[in-house]
């Protein structure tokens, strides 16, 4: 089942994607949360009503506006140097495992929707895609051992890891420079984990339609269940909380010489059996800003 | 003024502190936000019908569970090597001042009360503290000049950075060695800015009634303002986040040999004018765990 979060004039609303056709959610199910990360938490109340309920579409998916599927994501976690291709090109020393997990960062206000525009900072011009699955936690847990990560999987979305290279390296620790306003887009919808084998799916990206990159999800080092296990070590996930799992080799700073995204570009990320998003780069507009609306 | 977020029996109150009374502002002024980061979301519309509010203590300070005072902050972002005392203990050189401010966060999930116990993890023996002042980001902003950081900036509480040295450190990314359960210990109340001068505060450790650290936030690298006008040129800031401004030196890790803390230890940090929390170490409680509430 593919989950969205859409609006039609306004308000947030919450439906089921089939084929080309939208289906609400909203107002059909007695008591049903009016945002995503509720209907997660609540899922398994809600969610044998949803898989029987009749599909009537009320809109065609092209008369709708795809939002990120979680718009406040109580934690966005991203995993580093995930894919031996990457790796290599991310280092001098060509592939060699990490022996540890590497874990940093996005706020809430980073997430963007689908086909939002990401924007391209002020304070520099290193901007990147990386091209990633994402997967949402759908349990409150801790301590999930690897064999034991599918049961609080959610489901699975595509995802761009936009990063500022320079404000990425400069200090060591990659966090700020992963979270820029704009650089976590993510969706188009939820696929259900039930639909999904997060081991096996062909992923690419393309940057004004020129691909580069293109991988298999098999190729992770540490799987999804793997980071589960990890992170779940550390701290409790909840339902809603977004985890990148990772971008494979083709990105602008390994390209010789580096290649960075600038306004007007279109950055694409396809994975097989989900979907695609695709954002447009646009300049950010100038200015100190005090209780601005985004 | 001294903002508290407490409970007598179950629900979360907002109060004011004055001396060793709490004084209810919970159903004293009609409309009131319920929680914390509403309140400081809307403090231009309710902040001077509060100050004008007729004390009339409700509580004894004693009698009352003061709680973390922004249960789920939108965003936990950490400075680190901001003090030139821990920048010489953290590195084989001495003290050479970074070129770049070093960020990471820490989860929502990591919030602690200021007197609730803090967890050792199963997972790691390497458990530290790092007593700092925090503050609190009272409006949504972007691109903020340091010499108008102070418009944005609400008040300011003690907060300790407890750090899990061996996940902190073996990757390179220090933010998931930050972010475990119960990390984020601060409060006990927040001081709103008017009353606080943050460039010249005592700040103190003590292990089990031992002085660790002891310094003044004049010696900051990089000040409360200029981590404003950084943070802000990357993110928008926005009501309820919150800043841990680094801690000076005197941790665990540096001590010859490493001093960790254990089960049993308590562990405090006072800032002068503001307050101080003290929390006690306990061993985490082994097993895994689906939807257990924390």
């Amino acid at each position: 089942m593919r989950l969205v979060s859409y609006s039609t004039d306004g308000d947030a609303l919450l439906g089921i994607v089939d084929g080309e056709t939208v289906t609400s959610l909203t107002g059909r199910i007695a008591g049903l949360p009016t945002d995503m990360t509720g209907l997660i938490a609540e899922w398994e109340h809600f969610g044998e009503s949803i898989r029987q309920l009749p599909r009537s579409p009320d809109y065609k998916l092209s008369e709708v506006n795809l939002l990120a599927p979680i718009a406040r994501p109580g934690k966005i976690y991203c995993i580093g140097l995930n894919y031996p291709t990457h790796l290599a090109e991310a280092t001098d020393h060509g592939v060699e495992a990490p022996m540890h997990q590497v874990w940093f960062s996005k706020p809430a206000t980073a997430v963007a929707g689908p086909y939002e525009p990401i924007k391209r900072p002020i304070v520099s011009i290193e901007l990147d895609y990386e091209a990633e699955l994402v997967f949402v936690i759908g349990k409150r847990c801790r301590h999930v051992p690897a064999e034991r990560a599918s049961d609080v999987i959610f489901g699975y979305c595509v995802g761009n890891d936009v990063s500022v290279r320079d404000w990425q390296l400069r200090s060591g620790q990659y966090t700020i420079g992963k979270s820029f306003d704009t650089h976590a887009p993510f969706g188009p919808w939820i696929v259900t984990a039930d639909e999904v084998d997060p081991k096996d799916l062909g992923i690419r990206s393309f940057l004004n339609g020129e691909r580069r990159q293109a991988a298999n999800t098999g190729r992770m080092i540490f799987d999804c269940a793997a980071q589960v296990a990890h992170l779940s070590q550390a701290m409790t996930l909840e339902p809603g909380d977004v985890i990148f799992t990772g971008t494979p080799g083709g990105v602008g700073i390994a390209m010789n010489p580096p290649q960075y995204m600038k306004a007007g570009d279109r950055i694409r990320v396809e994975i097989d059996g989900i979907g695609f998003i695709e954002n447009e780069v646009v300049d950010e507009v100038s200015g100190t800003t005090w209780d601005e609306k985004k």
